[in-house]
């Protein structure tokens, strides 16, 4: 629902937020936060500054449920604040919204305590924004699953269950980390095709994946699935991910059960968490299925598409290597995509979750899956933008990469624009490949 | 190492521990258990009793590393227990023997606080031993393997990758519960090979697998591996496991990602954490592979292969259906498996899973894989036993079983014995199946 949240027009004393690409007024994203020296705590991006929201509840600035909100947003995770849904969020941001405004009411009696509410946010080490207990990838890009499975099906590159299952696995919660970590190459068993038998050593094939990250607020018990009607009520914000695989390690060890150590040395997610009132401008119905496709099942059919369908983000990919940091050059461009290029909802992938009984808990991370578009220039991987490693890109630096190379950093951006509103931003999800250990 | 807490002349001043075919003296498994009314502790289990380490560390019953052990297993999880190695275990372990032991020393003032330490299992609830942060199962069952392979892949069932790769996927932590819960039948998206489109409904070949679950003991940093020469160091315990599967929904969803809803909805573990000190004296060497096997790679090679090796145990699976308990029968016999037939040891399966560089930590579970052996007798589960369903079982009921029906109970048991050796008992792992929600 759009709402005065999102007029344009309004401003905010702290004034890097006036025109800021990433963090206007409009968006306000939660985070987790340590100030220079301080314990990691809850915050809000405001600009270039970071509101201390347990600063604010010191100060007596909420009350009733924005309080209760705010409390809950103030510890070391967001799981609790997650965990309250969509009401106690909507007055939090409604009344942050009323204090961070240059024309609010309380404007003055605010501005005369921003230096114990605001923190410069270049000055900050941001965390992981939940405590993470069990993470999905899902596989819902479909021009990327087109593209992967050309490479092995060139004739049917699209399996028979897509059009009906969001495909989805488990993916491994404890090696995920914020931006900007850096990320240690992994070790483990390749082999050539020309090769007899696998070896051990660091992988070759080293990519990365542009996905969205969705976080579960409230959650269901197990048994107990959730309908797609009510799914959407149960997201509480997006993040960027970066879902880094050594291709090498999965394609030999992916059969018969996934993906396993190709994926699980390292997941990065970008520290803001933009939640679902900020994004309200930028909501799409679900794209139509081209002609001839399936429609969902019942239990993914929702008459309200509206209310959970998609989301219309521009989602860039940026690397920048070692010789382009000497260099002084900007980082390159590899790709533009849109999460339009999304084949199921977020609504359909969490009602698909729960629909056997699975328990979604507040804090549970769902990946959307490599966003792809149809082009190169909107290919989210190495693996589709270089063929697999036959078609080397040319980097501005004049590099070749093939795939990542040691020193590399992969920069993810997010941002949503629409005539007649702010740009709401994810800001960066950044990760730099170390050398793998010695074997 | 077999030690003197082997003893098998040993007995308790708890007498319904002497000759108990699970909890001996010599065993002594870690759980965290409600006394009638009471919070959730960690205890021990003696005989038909429970030791409560939280009212034995009132009475001033340990001192040094075992007391530092016992307080961090009596808790309400013992992943503080787990996290501190084998070292403090070893030391509780050889305190809980003396303090039990009915020729121990203090004895006569022990027993003198036994209403204090000790609870009636019978009248107590048990929950999970640990909160498991992430949950990884393997495929190292290799008749399991062979035997599923069979029904896809009749001339070439065992993947090229199975003897070089202890295969395994990332499952879902959230979900997994502690005997004796019930089990709701999954609903799901299912499709015959001859119908033209999947239906979204219950499961109509919902299953079970036999396996063992291994507790994550001291974990280990993100990018840092774990040698296998220290990855026996690295487990805590072990425990039954039942991975419910619903192998139509596993059959539609399965590809190219590998099990995701039919395995989600539910995993069921026996509550007893049995120590490797415990098992000490059913420890084998890894089982010699067959002629023509390749050795492990270097990183899955340990010289020293007596102190990681496999163990020798056997598991019973067993199925109770209404009909047989209102005809008074006992649960039928399905099969009787050995962990000798794992391909892989529990040593290998930690090392390769942090071979890449991903952390575990204290509590983390694994999952063996479906255990099974080469005769239809020691197969580990349905769709083995049944041959994918085309195959009935007839029950001592006079029933007949292609999958599992609402009501069935299935029940894992486990145990080790050695000529010369106290018997030593996981007790049971056990689920009842409820009827899938109305769609």
């Amino acid at each position: 629902m759009i709402d005065a949240t999102h007029d344009p027009a309004r401003q905010s004393w702290v004034t890097s937020a006036n025109g800021h690409a990433d963090f206007p007024i409009q968006n306000l994203p939660f985070g987790i936060f340590s100030p220079n020296g301080g314990a990691p705590r809850g915050g809000v991006a405001i600009g270039e500054e970071i509101l201390d929201l347990g600063a604010a509840l010191a100060l007596g600035l909420f009350a009733g449920a924005a309080s209760d909100a705010a409390q809950a947003a103030s510890g070391p995770t967001l799981n609790a604040f997650f965990a309250l849904g969509a009401e106690p969020r909507r007055a939090l941001r409604a009344r942050l919204v009323d204090l961070l405004d240059a024309a609010g009411q309380e404007h003055a009696t605010v501005e005369r305590h921003a230096g114990a509410l605001l923190h410069h946010a270049a000055d900050c080490r941001m965390h992981l924004p939940a405590a993470i207990g069990d993470y999905t990838d899902f596989y819902a890009g479909i021009s990327h699953a087109t593209n992967v499975g050309k490479l092995f099906r060139p004739d049917n590159p699209l399996l028979p269950n897509y059009k009906y299952v969001p495909i989805g696995y488990h993916g491994r919660a404890s090696s995920i980390g914020v931006s900007a970590g850096s990320v240690r190459r992994p070790n483990g068993q390749r082999k050539r095709a020309e090769e007899a038998e696998p070896s051990f050593g660091p992988s070759r094939n080293l990519d990365y994946e542009l996905e969205l990250g969705v976080f579960i607020g409230a959650g269901n018990a197990l048994g107990e699935p959730i309908p797609i009607g009510a799914a959407a009520g149960h997201i509480a914000g997006f993040c960027l991910l970066n879902d880094w695989s050594a291709r090498d390690i999965q394609g030999w060890e992916y059969q018969p059960l996934g993906p396993f150590l190709a994926k699980n040395f390292a997941t990065t997610l970008s520290p803001w968490v933009v939640m679902p009132e900020a994004l309200a401008p930028f909501r799409i119905a679900q794209p139509p299925r081209p002609e001839g496709d399936p429609a969902p099942l019942a239990y993914l059919m929702d008459a309200d598409d509206q209310s959970t369908g998609a989301l219309d983000l521009t989602l860039d990919v940026l690397i920048e290597t070692p010789a382009m940091r000497a260099q002084g050059l900007a980082p390159h461009l590899l790709s533009r995509g849109s999460s339009r290029d999304l084949y199921w909802t977020f609504a359909q992938l969490v009602a698909h979750h729960a629909s056997g009984g699975c328990n979604l808990n507040p804090g549970d991370l769902l990946g959307t899956g490599t966003i792809s578009g149809p082009t190169p220039d909107s290919f989210g991987s190495l693996l589709e933008l270089t063929q697999g490693g036959r078609a080397p890109l040319t980097l501005a630096s004049g590099e070749e990469r093939r795939f990542l190379e040691d020193g590399d950093t992969l920069i993810i951006q997010g941002r949503a624009t629409r005539d007649g509103f702010a740009s709401i931003g994810f800001g960066a999800c950044r990760g730099t490949i170390l050398p793998a250990p010695a074997v």
